[in-house]
């Protein structure tokens, strides 16, 4: 157990990124911009004195590795993202950098090598806060950064990705041309440990998870249903046509599916981010001529998502006709999901199993990029660890113990690879 | 017929007070502000060059009479309201007084007087856009504003209703006295011609209308669905806690009562004007944790707003309990239905019948200020005329042959009380 040994060097690293990343208000770690290089830098300055080395990847990740390890042999990868959300927490993405790093030094402290060489990945830019594109450092690595991803502005400063992956010292030539950065032969295995952003652990009493897979979803940023505005008090039932009413009335319809689809045993999840009549001209004694509204729907099962899509279109026909109102939406937007392998999520769960961990299965329901290593063949498994108050914001609370357990059972499978 | 030659005489009211209205949009008669002024000036002069008496009560209202009455004897008093929404339509509100004034013009022209004299009150202030109070130039002469209410800021330049009330003439320190500056003993009937703010007339081909009542109301302007925010792919359904869900559920459950009391002929409409999440923490991917709305039901029997109400908060507490969710309330606010006379209706009836038109019957969801005369005891009646594409907006269309039926029935009446 000499590995809970590293718990205050744990806390160190989380103590120190998280004054780094102080905002004022939570933590800030823009994608490929100053918070994220100033993690970058701490972290490449403590590898060294840990004695790891550190280089960098074309798509200007961070790689550590032993100093014994010459790269070529193939490797068991671990990692997760240094960005952060605008005024997030210290968490989500960091704990999965931190876990990898503590197997690479617990190696070099006791000289209890891994048959197959571990290496941490340091994933830039994998939230969408930034550019509107999630997973931007793991795609570059695997040619799925298009044009017209480079081409997107940053939110508050408008500079391109391109421009500012370029800036980190990636190879944006090579990105745009859609070039494999990363050797999918040289990976026997793609790990990540991730806080839970949900609240499932702990209302089940989980310390850690073992994830079998990542939802995809199926969005639309806008839908807009259109009916007819009027004066609340003087058009009666049978003449109006209240776009807020025809809304209501499928979100209510859906609700009712995803009732029905759950105790069938599927999973998926139904969400209305953004709901809104038109401010420009709404009032209190107006009937609404006009809603916006976003959905998403997300599962494990592509054809979960795609019969479940289909169930809404159905089910806005039938409101247009029923209410005289018409749904115009915008691009389809998908994600494809990503079943983690079952010998590495085996492995895990033995390594549960020896440390009296539950071995539980919870899907994740946000993404990962471990969904673009699973995507791209690299057997890839998921460890969650149990998190307080969800993510992307400054209350992110996980247990140290907690991230030890799951940085023991991940380290406990890296033996076994 | 003499009625229908001063069809051209109307007209030209239409066409000259659209032009002093015209912001460039729409039109604009801002109560007690430069709009309603220069409308209250030309009609001033425009009644001198016909030959009627104009002075202003002490509420800054216009009284327009024959020359021959001395101001004794109790009259029938014919009006609306002068002001207008911003970028709002040419007749909500002048149509009325346009009509009142043309009875007077036809009795100074003909010289057939009526046994009751005829007098005209154009009102200030009926629009709640404003100072969001409405019926504040006839509320004033009965005594009916609250030092509340005059304190209440202009949505613009933010001086208060008071002092621009007192500016256009008035006597605010009686009204804020509650002093009664209308004699209802002076009153022998209201009368209020008005444009339909809905399309059922439309619907039904119908010209004019005699209204048997105006809808009350009760209305919360903003309920605020309080839930639990969280990752919209993490959180599953039975840890949810979605605000935006539980206002769906509730405004689909309120449709239900609504559909199954209309099969009973109650009359009432419900209505959420402002619906949102909110745009400080919205997002796609976030399961909204609090939802703000407005709501109002509008009837003519104060039972059904009081027992819609109580079904209406029953329905809350169900939903809170199913779903975990919290609705906060801000203060009720109700304005009581208004029964039209049965002999002044019957009147107009009369003239309908004489006129062959309809004699159908359709209650004002919208208030007016008859429901204020109305309640102080007055008998009062109300037509309305046919008009396209709802009020409070630039499209409205009134045809003047319509509303000329309209003042032919009003001036039949005329000679009947």
């Amino acid at each position: 157990m000499e590995l809970n040994a590293l718990a205050p060097l744990a806390e160190q690293l989380f103590t120190d990124l998280r004054r780094l990343g102080n905002d004022g208000v939570g933590i800030t770690r823009d994608s490929y911009g100053d918070g994220e290089n100033a993690a970058a830098s701490y972290l490449t300055e403590w590898a060294g004195h840990q004695g790891l080395t550190v280089t960098r990847d074309r798509a200007a990740n961070l790689v550590f590795a032993l100093p014994e390890d010459d790269g070529n042999t193939p490797a068991t990868w671990i990692g997760s993202h240094l960005d952060s959300v605008p005024q997030g927490g210290n968490y989500d993405g960091l704990a999965g950098i931190v876990a990898g790093l503590l197997c690479l030094v617990e190696q070099r402290r006791s000289q209890r090598h891994t048959a197959t060489p571990v290496r941490v990945l340091a994933l830039r830019g994998e939230e969408s806060a930034w550019f509107g594109r999630a997973y931007m450092g793991s795609s570059a690595l695997f040619g799925k950064l298009t044009d017209a991803d480079l081409a997107m502005p940053h939110r508050s400063h408008g500079r391109s990705l391109g421009e500012c992956m370029a800036q980190a010292g990636a190879d944006v030539d090579a990105i745009r041309e859609g070039e494999m950065l990363f050797d999918a032969s040289r990976a026997k295995a793609w790990l990540e440990l991730h806080i839970e952003q949900g609240p499932v652990m702990i209302a089940r009493n989980m310390p850690v998870a073992i994830v079998p897979g990542i939802r995809g979803n199926v969005r639309h940023n806008r839908v807009t249903c259109i009916g007819e505005a009027g004066h609340s008090g003087a058009v009666p039932r049978w003449l109006r046509h209240d776009a807020m009413f025809a809304v209501a009335d499928l979100i209510t319809r859906l609700d009712e599916h995803w009732r029905a689809l759950l105790e069938r045993g599927i999973d998926m999840v139904v969400t209305t981010g953004i709901v809104g009549t038109d401010p420009a001209e709404h009032a209190i004694s107006r009937i609404p001529g006009k809603v916006d509204f976003s959905l998403e729907v997300r599962s494990q099962s592509l054809d979960t998502l795609d019969v479940f899509y289909e169930l809404m279109r159905t089910e806005c026909r039938a409101i247009e006709r029923d209410r005289g109102v018409k749904f115009v939406f915008d691009r389809r937007l998908a994600s494809a999901p990503a079943v983690m392998d079952k010998h590495v999520s085996s492995l895990l769960e033995d390594a549960c199993r020896t440390f009296d961990l539950p071995q539980e299965r919870v899907p994740s329901g946000a993404g990962h990029d471990a969904a673009i290593f699973a995507n791209a063949g690299i057997p890839s498994g998921m460890v969650f660890v149990r998190n307080a108050n969800g993510s992307h914001n400054p209350a992110e609370s996980m247990e140290l113990d907690d991230f030890m357990r799951g940085v023991q059972v991940m380290e406990a499978a890296t033996h076994r690879i």
